[in-house]
């Protein structure tokens, strides 16, 4: 059974875009994943295809409308999984979540324009609010391609060699260790030895010491070792190049 | 003078994808952002624009070549601001770095795909790690998209009602409060009475509540009232819908 995503967007040709190339789109074309997209604008309720109105209190922006969405997000039921609401209201998205929904059938994303979305579609319909990140984006489409790609590429079969997931980022709570490969000197800086030593185990010692040291440097958090930093912080408040 | 984002990819056509639709196509079209692809196959050294190679010290997967990633990063010097390599190992991107960066001139973003880039291109031509997020796509092209698109909403011109930006989520250490608009009644939903009354002073105590509640049930971090949760949690842990 193929992985389904459905979308929910007023911009169905933004799709597939960036999930079109590389591993994402040969499983696509594969058929080891699929999608559709639900336009609110074929769901409006009259002839100028009216999807949003100004909010009630006042405000700038518009806010689109429960009834049109939620006569989008009915449409959408065939679509298995959670209903997903891309928002920066929302639960951060991580690496598990992701594990989580590649092991289901798939899940629908309803991506918010404007200045969001009429807060009781959201009661009425279930829908879980998640956020890519601490930061806002003029839509929910973007937000939705990044969690789709990092569900896609757990799929069996999308990636060529699914032996390396293992040692990537958070999958042990470590960043990945530093990669080389030839030429064996840029720039008069020398691939380390022990790469080129052939000898496995003190490569996976050296590897393992790497990942450790960059993870204390840069993301203590994820060792549990200290508090973590508040997400909004300015980066670059220590050097810590490697 | 336009803002100006460079990006080292190996799929060009990929882009603009999602940045050629709403606020941010129009702003593209309006010269308020440009974007230009480098792409690392057109400064290979063989016919057959080999861009990679196998991991030295061995393992899955292959690695981006630092010589033929330096010479795609040199023939994009034009390119304003820092140049950031998109990497689940880097910095988590914030609302704070989307104005830092929206207020300078531009920015190079560097795509990996494979396993990585070579370690050593890294260090030799200063390329700053910055993480979307604690989870791990196919490649770095939906990252950049996301950082660009959160970028390019601040620039001015860009948002219709830029008024609106102080209020929205991580603008105060706030997420933002709930938004409704027409019809009245929705599925015997009906809007806060307090929205309609047309007292903006009460409006206001009410949205700030409401903010205030729900960052307090979702997000306590941004109040810095309770240590955060790690970011690699399972989200739900909790019931919180308001």
């Amino acid at each position: 059974m193929s992985w389904r995503a459905g979308i929910v967007s007023l911009y169905p040709d933004a799709f597939p875009g960036p999930l079109g190339v590389g591993v994402l789109g040969r499983g696509l074309k594969d058929g080891l994943w699929s999608y559709d997209v639900y336009n609110p604008r074929d769901f409006a309720g009259d002839k100028h295809r009216t999807v949003d109105d100004t909010p009630a209190g006042g405000g700038p922006g518009m806010v689109m409308r429960a009834d049109v969405l939620a006569r989008t997000i009915d449409a959408a039921e065939s679509v298995p999984g959670p209903k997903l609401l891309l928002s920066p209201r929302g639960r951060p998205f991580s690496q598990a979540r992701a594990h989580e929904l590649a092991e289901g059938s798939g899940a629908l994303f309803v991506c918010g324009r404007f200045e969001g979305i009429d807060q009781r579609v959201i009661e009425a319909r279930g829908l879980e609010e998640i956020s890519l990140g601490d930061f806002v984006l003029a839509g929910g489409e973007v937000a939705a391609m990044a969690m789709i790609e990092a569900c896609v590429r757990l799929l069996p079969g999308v990636l060529g060699a699914p032996a390396s997931r293992e040692e990537e980022s958070f999958e042990q709570n470590l960043l990945e260790y530093p990669q080389f490969t030839r030429p064996r000197e840029f720039e008069g800086r020398p691939i380390p030895d022990v790469l080129l030593s052939g000898d496995h185990q003190k490569i996976h010692q050296w590897r393992r010491a790497e990942a450790l040291t960059l993870t204390r440097a840069r993301r203590p958090d994820l060792l549990g070792e200290a508090p973590q930093r508040a997400r909004s912080n300015p980066p670059n408040e220590e050097t810590d190049e490697t």
